[in-house]
């Protein structure tokens, strides 16, 4: 043990991330047991196998034994598989089977964030002989403390009673008397997003799991739904922000990696933004004419880059929490259209004014044709603005039609995909109002 | 009522953003009594207002009655002052005086998302004792149906029993034999997003929360903290794409609205690009003896527009929950210089070849100097992509010291700052390669 080992629980849980492995053995070690089961219980998983393999045997079965078998599904999927067969040994027979059972659901569907041990009750019984049989059930690490979900022999979900209904109904009321029918249910096989919509939409603490027959598998509880929603949340700014997902905490993931996941998108976007080579070389004569057009490309073009960005940020983020659907797209296509022509034709104002202020005031002399030259700056900023947040409002609507995720509509997606675009737009207004003056 | 008003639950609550008010209002009264309290407490507290605002007197009586001191307290805020006026005088006289303290909180402190209703317990009765009294509490609306606290004779926290706990122990132990002491707790005054952290961090349903002298005030329970983690993962993800924060779904804020809350950042970023004219304006000479410059210039602003908002993406989702912390800003600098020159190496990898490749194969004419130009565009690709990511990575550092919101470093800002710097840096990099040749 180091001097520095921290030796209560606050600083322990403070700490952890900077601990090493020795570190935070010993200081587990040093805890009084209920507090040190407390803070393994609120590790990551990543966490628990990593603190599990570095230990002998009889401890490390001592710690295996304490997870749930969600928990302990969790570890299993995150060790090699050759620790996976040591630690499976350490489990007794019933988690065992119920582990198992866990890892054949995919990671991010209900049946991988459930948990298959919950209370149960028969609705013939009273409240009475309920409570009595709680009473000796609850010792057992149970998913939830706070619901008991009533089901026939078929184990079949008929309803659900809280433990506080259960506190206060009259002691010989029959449970099927008292309980609520037609619970909010979730199949095995839902995504993580949608339970997550659903414990958000009905304020639930705790969300039964049925299969297709409607017999009840496991519960899924809401402090594993915060986990989810902040992973989904950091998923989706990620992958707004040009990043693929990096499915870690920025200083746990490689230097190599972390390139991969930053390169592979840099470069897709650079191949993208290539165009933007070609379609300049399309107008060098244009240029060569009058170089004073190639000193408002980067303004015109990042105009349409940063509009996109904001419709595409918008779309985006409603999509993912359902507050739009699919079928909003005329809706929002419309309202789009208007906003992008109104804040385009308000930043080529500005555009204009800079023009003349710029020619009135002597900072920059652009010849005779300075007004015509202004008119260009105008017209291209509401056609620029105006089909970037076309396009930045259209896209994640597309990319969800065609079963991509939204998100993909990254700032920087959107940007390039505007840029070439934009330079089109800004040179043909160019031509067709500087024809035979500037060019 | 019309024809097409919903009247069962599920179909009911599915359909509830596109009714209109009287059909809201029809459908809630044909439900039976428990359902249609169901669904009024699922609905946001705007929905609550309108709906009540809508009725008759004791109508709305019956409404206000149903809502617990924290819903309470939302929904006069989300009403005028003569409506809440109207509304207050429905609160039975406890109620009323629980809810005008929670308005003394701000929104987003502990405080105003805590209620003040919770089960206590002193801490010498024995289990049997308590089990009977809560039975013959809890069916008063409570905040937490998981927990009893347990305090002392001025309302001071001593320990936490779960009512699972109560269910479980003998029932002549006494409650201090069993609670948990060292119960993680709250400051009335902390942050939401500090409290969402905090049941984030250790996995829990509900957290009491304490005043300075750590008397118990209320409690927060997790369902709450899943909106607060979904609306400020919102706020983020909407500055990160350069639009104010608009605080309410997409379809509900009016098109004025919509135009100012974009409008204002796409205003300030096109006076911050306008220096990219004036810096285009500097180089107007170079440009002018080789307009094969002017071609690549989107193409390497972007990418270092590109690299930025990747870099400021990972760093302000990071310091948002907690991953990285003020301190570790040189670990992110080294990091992000060296990933910054790394990328940047690549990418001007891909632009050199695309010079060769164009140059050999016929598609445009660099003239004799083309590898002059290659090497030009490869430099400055390592410039601008590493200092694009230096920016974007030390921004969200350099704004939370300064006490701003690091996702104020938004997309579209990183790449306005970095267009500017980016073409002193490739009109540079020409004029030291190229002087002689082509300039």
């Amino acid at each position: 043990m180091t001097d520095t080992t921290p030796v209560d629980l606050a600083s322990l849980r403070t700490q952890w991330p900077a601990l090493t492995h020795q570190e935070r053995v010993d200081g587990l070690r040093l805890l009084p047991a209920a507090e040190a089961h407390d803070l393994f219980h609120t590790l990551s998983a990543a966490d628990q196998a990593a603190l599990i393999g570095g230990l002998s045997q009889p401890e490390a079965a001592i710690w295996m034994r304490l997870l749930p078998p969600d928990d302990a599904a969790d570890v299993l999927q995150a060790v090699t598989p050759r620790e996976r067969l040591r630690l499976e040994g350490m489990l007794d027979r019933n988690t065992l089977r119920e582990t198992t059972a866990l890892l054949a659901y995919a990671e991010d569907e209900a049946g991988g964030l459930m948990n298959p041990r919950f209370p149960r009750l028969r609705p013939e019984v009273s409240v009475d002989v309920a409570i009595r049989y709680l009473r000796r059930q609850t010792h057992k690490p149970l998913a939830t403390l706070y619901y008991a979900y009533v089901l026939d022999s078929d184990q079949r979900l008929l309803g659900v009673v809280s433990f506080a209904e259960l506190l206060a109904a009259p002691g010989e009321k029959r449970i099927d008397q008292i309980m609520q029918r037609d619970a909010i249910s979730v199949s095995e096989h839902a995504d993580q997003e949608a339970v997550a919509r659903v414990f958000a939409t009905n304020d639930l603490t705790a969300v039964p799991v049925l299969d297709e027959k409607g017999c009840m598998r496991g519960v899924i509880t809401v402090d594993d739904i915060v986990d989810v929603v902040q992973e989904e949340a950091t998923e989706d700014i990620q992958k707004l922000g040009g990043v693929e997902a990096l499915g870690a905490p920025y200083l746990a993931v490689s230097f190599g990696k972390m390139l991969q996941k930053r390169g592979g998108w840099l470069s897709a976007l650079f191949l993208g933004e290539m165009l933007t080579a070609t379609a300049m070389g399309y107008f060098e004569n244009e240029i060569e004419k009058a170089v004073v057009l190639a000193l408002f490309v980067p303004l015109i073009i990042s105009s349409g880059g940063n509009s996109g960005s904001q419709a595409a940020t918008l779309i985006v983020r409603s999509l993912a929490i359902g507050e739009l659907r699919l079928r909003d797209w005329f809706r929002v296509l419309w309202r789009e259209v208007r906003s992008g022509l109104a804040l385009g034709a308000w930043l080529g104002f500005i555009g204009f004014l800079r023009v003349i202020l710029w020619q009135y005031s002597g900072f920059y002399e652009y010849g005779p044709h300075y007004l015509l030259l202004a008119v260009t700056v105008w017209a291209s900023l509401v056609g620029v603005v105006g089909f970037g947040t076309l396009v930045g409002g259209m896209l994640p609507f597309l990319l969800r039609r065609l079963g991509f995720d939204p998100a993909t509509s990254s700032a920087p997606f959107v940007a390039t995909l505007v840029d070439v675009m934009g330079l089109v737009i800004y040179f043909g207004a160019a031509i067709l109002i500087l024809e035979g003056t500037l060019l």
